[in-house]
């Protein structure tokens, strides 16, 4: 057998659910209970890259994550994605290297592994010429659930299926149809441990008494009005719709037992400033959604953000800008501060200083992407 | 007609919910969408005073609350329920002097509209020569929905009912059926402003999707449950259902829209606090309960409050004792602190100085009672 080496490159993007994924349905196959949307974040801003090369030199299969060389026996959902590749073509026998890194600093508390797992799948894809969405997707969800949606850009919807081959991502829209639409995380400083979202959801299941009613009854309507919304470029719905089901999963999360709170006092700073701001406006002109962590994920239409950030500014001012934790684009600032604004705001909030340790400033953007690729 | 004076003082407790009243029927009448249960506590520690002249020298109706003189005619609620008692005893038409006065300052944060109706109530009640607890109970509902369940002593069910007529408490058992509980209220230092709770729960059951669900399905039998364990002194399954109770309720606050939040940081280090130290302990031995505010108020078996309180001090160590804000008996502190627990606890939360400004330590007590009765 000929010596034979091939590499691949491949950058895939952060996703930032509007409906949320709470709760599994079965906890092996990684299928939920409910539907989820989410919108696919620019991989100009943050994405994971995983370098695959598959050769006939290597001895063994090899993992490294973020330059350390990682047990992948010890890693059960990655070795359960190498056993589903290479049963799927299994005529390939070489081992693999593989290398992953995140561009964005753990200490923004970002979900990092949605990135990363849609991005190993679609490096592999790539190499075992698997490229169909929907089978990747697939392969996605079972490293990390909410990986499978990360395969697509633009808006995504995660079907939630009855089974491991019902249970994929489909793109609602591509990263073009939105493209006035912004997409602003502020990075709350922390001193409490969350509760890791793996077994919080489980335990959510396991005791909310309002869970299933989220999933059965609410979220399915939710959604049919989200997809509109997105489709509709109905910025007012669209708003609404992100900031009710962010509340709705911190309210199921609160009522499971023992609680999980996820939002701090920053968090809830954010949810005034954001709802003080559009009712002075008078229309709902920015939206906030809320992960599992403390950092608000904020969605306004580009005109707004000048404006809507010059009283971040003004309310959440910092003095500390950590490396890393500001990105993007350079944030607009408003020449003359509406002070009427500033005067209405008081009313609700308090100044936090140094409550913020970063800002990205991002955009809804395209999927997985090869940056690079050789053979010989 | 001769000069008739009569006068009477009323002193009237404080009651906090174990399952919670969130959310009305009708607006108006002041009935609810589900059963709640309370505990009453103890008068020694918090009450309201009412005393009430009758005399046919009064050219009119006056009310004082807490020694400054208010508009009868501005306080809708105080009208309604003078004229309905009135109208029970059209043979009374002298004039009234109402004097009603807490004994706990309103820095406490603490509801005092459920003690003041019952008060007023009880007193109205005594004068006019109404003394059953059901029809008290209903008049007193509609000065302040809670304050139904101060009408009675011990642990107190308020029943929704169909309307007015028959949504009114009923006591479960009395003060002494469980001599050994007691009440800790650790008050919470607050900067933010809070949503009052009668606009909270209105906007809750235009806009939750959530709350008929709770009230429906999931409220009855709760009340079925504590009812039992009320009766059974089962401790943990009280504090089991206790805490449940309050977390949902504000996970209902939270799926409003825009959201409502009552417990700030300290809050969620008090409930923090408590699930380590049951976790250590290996049983559930303290529960809290949050009302529509950050205070926790805490349950627990008498045995266990010099252990735990000693546990708060180490916790929320305060420097300021603002006067008023510590009441009840003396905590007992335990002479060696338990350092494995202290341990237990570090990892779990941080050390919060001054996040508290205010113990009182009570117990489960009476309902209104006469304190002082004259006439000529």
């Amino acid at each position: 057998m000929v010596d034979q080496e091939r590499k691949v490159t491949v950058k895939a993007p952060v996703n930032i659910a509007v409906i949320k994924y709470w709760g599994k349905k079965d906890e092996k196959l990684i299928t939920p209970i409910n539907n989820s949307i989410s919108a696919t974040l620019s991989i100009d801003d943050l994405c994971a890259t995983t370098t695959i090369t598959i050769s006939s030199n290597y001895q063994e299969d090899e993992f490294w994550l973020n330059g350390e060389k990682q047990t992948i026996s010890d890693n059960k959902r990655l070795s359960h994605c190498l056993v589903q590749f290479r049963s799927l073509k299994s005529n390939i026998n070489n081992h693999l290297k593989i290398e992953s890194h995140n561009n964005f600093p753990t200490a923004a508390g970002l979900a990092s592994s949605a990135a990363g797992y849609a991005c190993l799948v679609s490096a592999l894809g790539h190499l075992f010429g698997i490229t169909d969405g929907k089978q990747l997707s697939i392969l996605a969800r079972q490293g990390s659930g909410s990986a499978c949606r990360s395969i697509y850009g633009g808006f995504v919807e995660w079907i939630a299926g009855d089974d491991s081959e019902t249970s994929f991502a489909e793109q609602i829209v591509d990263d073009n149809h939105w493209p006035s639409l912004r997409v602003i995380i502020l990075i709350a400083n922390d001193k409490e441990k969350d509760v890791a979202s793996t077994s919080g959801m489980k335990r959510s299941v396991e005791t909310s008494e309002l869970i299933h009613h989220r999933a059965e009854k609410v979220v399915p309507e939710r959604c049919i009005q989200m997809r509109k919304a997105i489709k509709e470029k109905n910025f007012t719905k669209f708003a609404e719709l992100t900031m009710r089901d962010s509340n709705q999963f911190h309210a199921i999360a609160q009522d499971t037992y023992p609680p999980i709170r996820y939002m701090n006092d920053v968090s809830w700073s954010i949810v005034s400033l954001v709802h003080g701001y559009n009712e002075f406006i008078g229309s709902t002109k920015v939206a906030y959604t809320f992960d599992a962590g403390p950092n608000g994920v904020l969605f306004m239409e580009q005109d707004q953000v000048g404006q809507f950030m010059t009283m971040v500014k003004q309310f959440f001012p910092f003095t500390n800008q950590t490396d890393g934790l500001f990105r993007g684009e350079p944030i607009p600032q408003e020449e003359i501060i509406n002070q009427s604004l500033v005067d209405y705001l008081s009313k609700k909030l308090i100044i936090k200083e140094n409550s913020l340790k970063g800002i990205i400033y991002t955009k809804v953007g395209c999927g997985p992407k090869i940056v690079n690729q050789q053979s010989n």
